[in-house]
């Protein structure tokens, strides 16, 4: 690999989501977007044309051309839950560096044979959770890490929701049994259990309870669920999450420390893209006769030159450059995330299976 | 009682909060404070001077003097709550108007005693929740009853926390277990249980359940929990509430309903008298490629003219006034909040006090 050479991504699947990735792919610097394929060409071939890329991408009709093309690189992957497996394991044998779309998997067994195809081959495995590259995710983090002026995290609460139609709610990919069996917990959940670990610098929590407020379709996948987590022993933190096909759009994330605060109500998709912002509090007490308050939350604005999907896609592409060109091993960091992740949804589940029961990590 | 003529205030008790309520009755045009009882004469008149109102009020050095006082129409009391049944039960059979300080007693049990003394004796009862008299309570009323911008409502969170010095943890009144037993489930989850309630339209949970990150203090008393509510059948909506004396400042009110949402992160004491602000949005969807939102939220403001304790002062005197001067009955909504606040602290205490298993009310 030359030096200025960009990193040649493949798409797997046309999903929705997928529109997206290939404008940020076409934005991140190091990156090209090389092929696109689909389980028709046709549909490839429509996919190409509906994003401004015939001519310039290759189309095909099958995952496994695909993954056989040597000018490839790496794949990003968008392919319903259940299909992860499969095909993850073997780009990974086809030694395609792999962008994973969440939920990485139905579970952690299933993540784990993805994430040892993906060690044995020597290839960078990245989930695709856009938000954890945005800057404001950095400068959040600066913040929380902060021992005076935010000190111990003590509550943790994150919600992703969107109000979906009674059509979606019994037939979308996202909620069929044997497309993405973990419905609004795997799409929506991933999330706030990724802001959760994320916040605790993903230390996993040694219990977990779903609430008995779980709603599921008449297939029976979760369609709205509530989930608390502890961290034991000698930490008091507690975090609950919430995530819902049945409610408006909110991405909430909400922090609190002994000595300070912070609420970001768009953490997972910014308003909008070049600058984003959250509500920072820290020292707050009231006025003489608790009239008013002696702070005001700031509001911490950041920049973002990219996207945050342009800038998880760099990332990842930086990486595989590193170890297409300079022989690095993969980052294990990323790996790690997704399975914490993943770990931690599963024991969600599994709670909710159980009737709500505590589940023990 | 004259057209013209202001309702008097008595004021039981110089807690901290006094003050406050002091400079409200000031405040409120259809109320005077008329007299200041505490334990000991000195202790009286040393409020009067603190608070500017040597001259102006009569200081009696024992609550009996100041209940046997005629001229005295209405009686603001700030007692430790374990307190409360024996001198609010006075109060009312001596035919004194109570606005009783939240919590309003230790159990709905002591509660009942108090809320049937006023109605055998004829006098109005209030708790001292402020917050729902400020005009942005009714403009977030408002908003969430609407059906097309908002919906039924999901998901209701509500936290009341502040930082307390280790000294304030073991031994301040409010968490003493022979003065304010219930802690900071009494002093802050009132707030929380009322936000919840109040945004339920009063409606009981039918299950109420502590989540299993108690602290306590060497005595046993509540320093900080979580709990989760619940409605059934058919009604989707879950709730949670946070209350701590562990963590930074926060009164943070965020609802959720199938069409919008909105955020208030102050609406226990606004940020600031003369105007208070949330955050309200409707219609959220997603921009194309999902790179931002359709809509941003608006900041909803109110103005008020007065403070809301000030307004809570003046609402509560106006019914005075109807009973005193047109012999109308006490109006039992406010009565019947405090009633249903407390049969949900009570469900909430229970719950923890069963190791955190759920209470069905």
């Amino acid at each position: 690999m030359a030096e200025n050479q960009t990193v040649r991504f493949g798409i797997i699947g046309c999903a929705g989501i997928a529109r997206k990735v290939a404008r940020a792919i076409k934005l991140a610097p190091n990156s090209t977007l090389y092929a696109i394929a689909s389980r028709s060409i046709e549909k490839a071939q429509k996919f190409a044309g509906n994003n401004g890329l015939s001519g310039t991408v290759k189309t095909y009709g099958s995952y496994d051309q695909l993954l056989d093309d040597p000018c490839v690189d790496a794949v990003y992957m968008p392919l319903p839950t259940s299909l992860h497996l499969h095909w993850a394991v073997l780009a990974a044998q086809k030694k395609k560096h792999l962008l994973l779309e969440k939920p990485t998997a139905l579970d952690v067994g299933a993540l784990d044979q993805i994430l040892e195809a993906c060690e044995s081959n020597g290839v960078q495995f990245m989930d695709g959770s856009m938000w954890l590259h945005h800057p404001r995710t950095a400068k959040l983090k600066e913040l929380i890490s902060e021992s005076n002026n935010f000190g111990q995290i003590n509550i943790i609460r994150s919600t992703s929701t969107k109000s979906v139609t009674q059509d979606f709610r019994e037939s979308n990919i996202r909620v069929k049994p044997d497309l993405d069996a973990l419905g609004a917990l795997g799409d929506l959940g991933w999330y706030c259990i990724g802001a959760i670990l994320w916040a605790k610098d993903y230390k996993l929590p040694t219990l977990v309870n779903a609430l008995p407020d779980v709603t599921k379709n008449s297939a029976g996948v979760i369609l709205s669920c509530t989930a608390s987590f502890y961290w034991e022993p000698l930490d008091e933190t507690v975090a609950t999450i919430h995530c819902s096909f049945l409610s408006h759009t909110s991405m909430d994330l909400a922090i609190s420390g002994c000595n300070g605060s912070l609420h970001c109500n768009d953490y997972i998709i910014p308003y909008q893209e070049k600058s984003a912002s959250f509500a920072f509090t820290s020292g707050a007490t009231f006025l003489e006769h608790h009239i008013g308050w002696n702070v005001r939350p700031e509001e911490v604005r950041v920049i973002s030159e990219l996207p945050q999907e342009a800038l998880m896609v760099e990332e990842f592409a930086r990486l595989v450059k590193g170890i297409m060109k300079f022989g690095h091993r993969p980052d294990s960091k990323w790996p790690e995330i997704s399975r914490n992740t993943q770990v931690v949804l599963d024991a969600v589940k599994k709670s909710i299976d159980l009737g709500c029961k505590p589940v023990k990590l």
